[in-house]
């Protein structure tokens, strides 16, 4: 493969945006991606995005978007792997480009969940589970996770409470991302006393949904222009894994082997181990997956990536500082849209843009962006040089 | 682009499998299309859905069939653009084949329509249109397409009957398809009194829905294997592009566009002109898409498409040979893998596997398919050596 760098970053505040469409969302998120790429437009363009079809009534979205940017004629299509729809259209668009058809592309995750009936939006995360196996039974998506979370804190003996750090450090990060969903700090007595929404899982377990939008553009690395203060941002390493997607069809439900795989992949490529990773960007659905998406993708023993949180090395100044933006829990979990969120905030790690939760000298982030429940998982790793 | 080639194909009957599931259907094309390239597996899988979200509650559909078809953990991804999402996820997989990051690749398009209630595959169907400014008027998606069809008769004074011979056309040639969804040879008289769908398209204007999946496997050309009797097929083009979703948008509405720059694009880098192509399955999904698709893609002048069929060259043995395996109209048109049946009937061509409508000596083979009404058009160039 070429290498490929990115260009460009864009994104909208994840919130409930009850005065813009899909459309709208979509489009300030690539329009703020040309401006800081200083181009005016990409021959293609790729759509991470989950939900349109079913809450917006809206497929064809690649096109639509398209066109509303002002390019249009130029390729464009939709690409859907549930919750990591927004990781899958980016890697999609890296091969695009690292075959050398593409010369440059914008890649947008976009989704809009707020405008639904919470029944709606319920029942369209349901459609990232196996609907034959899974949902027919009557689960939700959320009491798919809480079942894993019960088995996890039975069979390694964690009490609900360990899982308090990785939800803290998450709302303590977003306060400083102007962008993020949730401006609340979030203290060990509120995460206890949170509402119980599927046992052991409670509200401040949980990821806020939103409406939201993020892009990046990528060209080829050796087309990158050299910009004063921008340092070359490469997509270092890309991997894609599996897994069933019904949990009850793993082998152990509490081991992500598509974690794992991706994140081998992806280490292979870039030439570096989890000891090289300044940042990691994890997909914290709800806080059992920060554990298990930690301990698979190798940053903790199997069974103890809760003690990552207890010993304090999840911060901003911890050995591996994670979800620095306010990760899927504070930035908001906008589903499609959310791979493309990490991907962006990697950049702005790597740029010194992160404000009051930079990481310092962050030369190489990692970020995971899983579909259902560890079922798709994508590892991205980008390096600034 | 390092050169790509068809390894296997495979297809089910396109008809109402009220005994199959989207995965069933799914599984069955893929495992004729392993079978028939002699292997075990490939390295991802990429699937051209358009549907399954809004009809079988079913996201994800990519981790879902790579799990079925017994390659669990490898990279699988859903790709969308309405009716257009079948070649838009092998244009995906040939991107991803000819980056060099992947090695092997199955795409394979589905779609599962006959199952939910008429009115709710309008309303699937119609979330190919633009939904806030077609749709939320009370167009349906055939509403569209008869609206452009009256101005076309007006514009360039056809009658109804002057599009009968796509038809039948089409139906004769399903006769020796096996896979075909229509074996009903099809008279001037019946398509003239067949009921009024929107005026002026009628019943055997239309395309059928149906159940439906069709495979290919993708390989570096330089991968391939000698075997006899299996000509070498190369991608030798591959064309995308857009235009506006909303018909009423464009400057033209009787020219697309899309299907003229997509062309193109494939004409160029396969190196030939309309003259040189031997068979084109083009996207029939209603007759006056075939004049359209014709013209603009180099076959006829600007309103002279209905022409090629009254002057008898379109069939087997004519200058342009389309829909030959019965394209959407007799074939049928389970809309996201349409794209995917186009494919794999230029490699039965080419192969010269095409029985009662093969063409002679057919050496080069272009597929085209449309999303919403000429909004994403994708135009493929097969060519057998």
């Amino acid at each position: 493969m070429r290498e490929v760098a990115i260009l460009g970053i864009g994104q909208t505040p994840v919130s409930e945006h009850w005065d813009k469409s899909l459309l709208v969302l979509a489009g300030e998120a690539v329009f703020a991606a040309l401006e800081d790429a200083e181009i005016r437009s990409t021959q293609a363009l790729y759509v991470g995005n989950m939900l349109s079809g079913v809450l917006d009534k809206q497929d064809h979205l690649g096109t639509l978007i398209v066109d509303w940017v002002g390019m249009r004629g130029h390729e464009a299509f939709k690409i859907e792997a549930a919750c990591g729809s927004g990781a899958a259209a980016f890697r999609m668009g890296l091969m695009a480009v690292a075959s050398g058809e593409i010369e440059s592309a914008v890649v947008v995750g976009v989704e809009k969940m707020t405008d639904s009936l919470p029944k709606e939006t319920t029942a369209g995360l349901a459609t990232a589970a196996d609907a034959d196996w899974e949902i027919i039974h009557g689960l939700s998506f959320i009491g798919i996770n809480a079942l894993v979370m019960q088995r996890y804190m039975h069979e390694y003996g964690w009490q609900h409470e360990d899982f308090a750090p990785f939800s803290i450090n998450a709302h303590a990060n977003a306060m400083h991302n102007p962008n993020a969903r949730l401006h609340i700090p979030l203290t060990k007595e509120r995460y206890r006393k949170a509402a119980m929404v599927s046992d052991p899982i409670n509200l401040m377990d949980s990821s806020a949904v939103g409406d939201g939008a993020a892009a990046a553009i990528i060209v080829p690395a050796d087309a990158m222009p050299k910009r004063e203060g921008h340092p070359l941002i490469t997509v270092a390493g890309s991997g894609a894994s599996t897994a069933s997607i019904a949990v009850h069809d793993r082998r152990d439900p509490l081991w992500l082997t598509a974690a794992e795989k991706s994140a081998r992949q992806a280490y292979r490529q870039a030439g570096v181990g989890p000891e090289d990773i300044d940042l990691f960007e994890l997909h914290d659905a709800f806080s059992i997956m920060s554990a298990l998406s930690l301990e698979a993708s190798g940053f903790a023993e199997r069974g103890q990536g809760p003690r990552l949180g207890l010993d304090e090395e999840i911060g901003i100044d911890g050995r591996i500082p994670i979800t620095t933006r306010g990760g899927l829990k504070a930035r908001g979990h906008p589903v499609g849209a959310t791979g493309m969120y990490q991907i962006v905030e990697v950049v702005e790690q790597l740029r010194g843009q992160a404000g009051g939760s930079q990481v310092q000298e962050a030369k190489i982030g990692m970020a995971q962006n899983i579909g259902g429940s560890g079922a798709t998982i994508l590892t991205h790793i980008l390096r600034a040089r």
